[in-house]
């Protein structure tokens, strides 16, 4: 059960150089993606009308595909334009045909109804396009439900167990820093932390050339429906950062995007960047590979506590207090959910008719 | 759900030499094959009627098999012969014997009720046992049902995109060749293609000494219940081929054999015959390499093409007009399919019972 | 459907060396097993309450443990003592503990009623920790029901056919030898095979000097849930050794442990002892490898069975008259079990409550 009217994160641009036919699932739907001759990107139901074949296994032509089990060939609207050795071409073959949009390097797609896709919906997320950041885009799969992705990003507290060698760098930071706010958010959430006068966490100590005790900030603002914006940094211990004075501070900007692909795995999408020394490749590798090793604890963790989950699917999860903000964006997934399901309740007809006969934008 | 009162494909007969212990799992049923010391080819249950052990890990004496697991012993009618320590052997005990026919190398199996088997209904193909004609025989499994596997052989204009570049030759193959006949018959179709004055496609290519146009004729005669038999040729373009004059022509004669081992996957047994240099094995050779390449073209896109199909039940194919044989095949097998439910709707108790005390041939 | 209230032996003590935190499935319950500072061995639900995060990836302190996803601390009892940056814990949180009793090398569980857990069920088997006897425990894992495995050690006859060239010796021992005596008991069964005047088989072949024939017994003890204990031997043929006199005889005592892991899967837990060349490793080592050959014939045709089984629900065995042991043996599982699912009818409640908000012991 997935929310469907809204924009998931589909993928790195870079994802579709030269020529890339992507076939990627989505929410259960298998999706192929490509850039048209024209740079348009293009993502159509990976799955020819006629006999089930899998479009990505066919060919770029122009802006359109042909399947390359009989030749059928669709455009980028995921309308049928020929069929070889056929002269009519009923009306009504297609493919459907999702509303993408490509932007700061990331492709959105919209899996619900394309009539209400409404690209002033996506969240920018500037950095990845701006010269005084740098970062390097990646990507990990992940056997899990997306939702516990969300979790793991919703208490940084965790910073101090899972990550207490890579990215925390201390038990500490499980006793002595508290969400200094929480503010609960229509689509989301967003919390801060602030970690003062401490050693300076391995991933960091990494990259700078002293051991100086710094304060630290953490504020992850997460929306709906699983992505995650960090604004963070470090500043000389006692500096005053935490009243405003960013001042030999030295900061980052991490994004995430936890899209499904399943019910049980999930496209994890990131980027890590710095504005420091943007044109040192090094920094940059080597908070890539930091990053990378942080988010395989977790991945370790998550992807064990999902097959937990589901050997018992009675097994009730208890809360502690810092559940609040995890709490807030399942009750908000939920609600958005329920109010989906209920309004598609009257023109269901509609939905089911997508893979009977698609609906073939003009 | 099987045709069961037929006659399939189960094997060739050279896998059966040297005192082999072939398990294979026909329409889902576990089945033991082994050539007796007779001669005789035996097909039992793949399943002691004791404790459910593999009879295919136990030994062959004579025609008979021993079960190594507690020395059980059956003949070759599956009825129980001997039980170590134990005197009195319970008539019934037993496992079922398949009716099996050995012809023209291939070994034929009955999985329905042995009193209806008629050996008269088994379709000779004589060219495999003809010393004009030349070819190898050989096996692949697919991960697909077995009707996928007609489709696909159902409608040859798929050789202009599947296999465009090992046995279409060009995409021209689709739009320049319509059927010049389609027979709808009552346990299959007869499709003839004409393809008139092109370049020899690369499969041919290789074992003839020229690149002279030619002109193509395919005919594809399906039968219930996956039994396909091809005949075809190459002539000098021109001649008169499709009026009768074959002089000069190179024919080749193929047979596959599309016999369901489950649901889901496939036994796949092919030999591709030619019927000029028949005692060069450098021609038989590639012949065979060329015709794997193809079938692998045909199975990359199969199996991928199921798995889709499978990841959502609800989806509805489109036919194109090009599917008129395999809409015929798919409503004789639908058919015979209901008709022979229909009759073991009174007997079925019988039908219930092989699992419990299997009856045992005289 | 498993028996819950008795003792099932969970591993061998030499599993827990190096504060080893070992994660085993038990009856499709996942357990955290450690040696505390204490000595003292702790069990308990491998399975966070907070988040269901796998105890196994946390870490031991002292005779507690820390889930390292959030720091939530658990003592041995099961119940809560920490959660960091909380400081009123909710007095039901904690995960359950499981009685464990640590005998003879051996580790039990009890899956049950932690009130009903009665040490002195349990059965000894001195021989582990008697000087006079040595042997070398170890595992195999299973892919079949623990039921499958209990059959095979139900009937030796089986050792003519599986492990005529292992621990069998010869086909004779299917005919010869009979069930000298076959003991139904209240919770298992014991039986008694004397084969006379044989060749050694090439197990014991193997460690003693000479092949002179031998009179060998073997008895069979099998036990509620899946105890086996084995008494055998080998006498100078024809010295009198069914009479009493053991005079020039070599023993051997094994014992197997068969505990169900899942429906599916089961641990296999095995020492195979002697009593001659105790401090002689050679003869330890050969005996073992020779048993782990003979068990892997076992496994090979067991998990096969199973397989089998799997395929076809429908299918129904066929007793022969030595199944005598092993329907025993499946009766008074069944009886077991249908008591304890009938008392436990009443307060079926309290059961499910462990899932929900486990009860911790004081």
């Amino acid at each position: 059960m997935f929310l469907k009217n809204c924009w998931y994160m589909a993928g790195w641009d870079y994802e579709l150089i030269d020529s890339k036919m992507l076939a990627r699932k989505l929410l259960n739907e298998p999706v192929l993606f490509y850039r048209g001759e024209s740079g348009k990107v293009v993502a159509l139901a990976d799955r020819c009308c006629h006999r089930g074949a899998a479009l990505s296994m066919g060919r770029r032509e122009g802006d359109d595909v042909r399947c390359m089990y009989h030749g059928l060939k669709f455009n980028a609207a995921g309308k049928c334009i020929e069929i070889p050795g056929q002269e009519m071409i009923p009306p009504k073959l297609g493919v459907h045909s999702y509303p993408v949009v490509e932007r700061d390097h990331l492709i959105w797609i919209w899996m619900g109804d394309p009539a209400l896709a409404d690209e002033s919906q996506i969240i920018d997320f500037p950095y990845l396009s701006d010269p005084a950041w740098r970062g390097m885009p990646d990507y990990i799969h992940y056997e899990s439900n997306y939702l516990l992705i969300v979790d793991n990003l919703s208490d940084f507290a965790h910073l101090a167990w899972v990550h207490t060698h890579t990215l925390g760098g201390s038990e500490e930071y499980a006793y002595k820093t508290k969400p200094a706010s929480v503010e609960r958010l229509e689509r989301g959430f967003r919390v801060t932390r602030w970690h003062m006068n401490s050693a300076p966490p391995p991933f960091h100590r990494k990259v700078i050339d002293n051991n100086n005790n710094v304060d630290r900030w953490n504020v992850g603002h997460m929306q709906v429906p699983g992505i995650f914006f960090l604004e963070s940094g470090f500043a000389p211990a006692g500096a005053g950062a935490e009243k405003g004075n960013k001042e030999g501070a030295k900061e980052y900007r991490n994004c995430q995007f936890i899209t499904p692909e399943t019910e049980s795995t999930t496209h994890f999408f990131f980027s890590y960047l710095h504005n420091f020394e943007v044109d040192n490749y090094n920094v940059t590798l080597s908070l890539h590979d930091s990053l990378i090793e942080g988010f395989m604890e977790d991945k370790h963790i998550i992807e064990r506590q999902q097959r937990i989950l589901d050997e018992d699917p009675d097994f009730k999860l208890l809360a502690i207090a810092a559940d609040g903000p995890l709490s807030h964006f399942r009750w908000t997934m939920d609600k958005l959910i329920a109010a989906e399901r209920q309004q598609q309740a009257v023109p269901q007809a509609q939905e089911v008719q997508r893979n009977k006969s698609p609906a073939v934008a003009a």
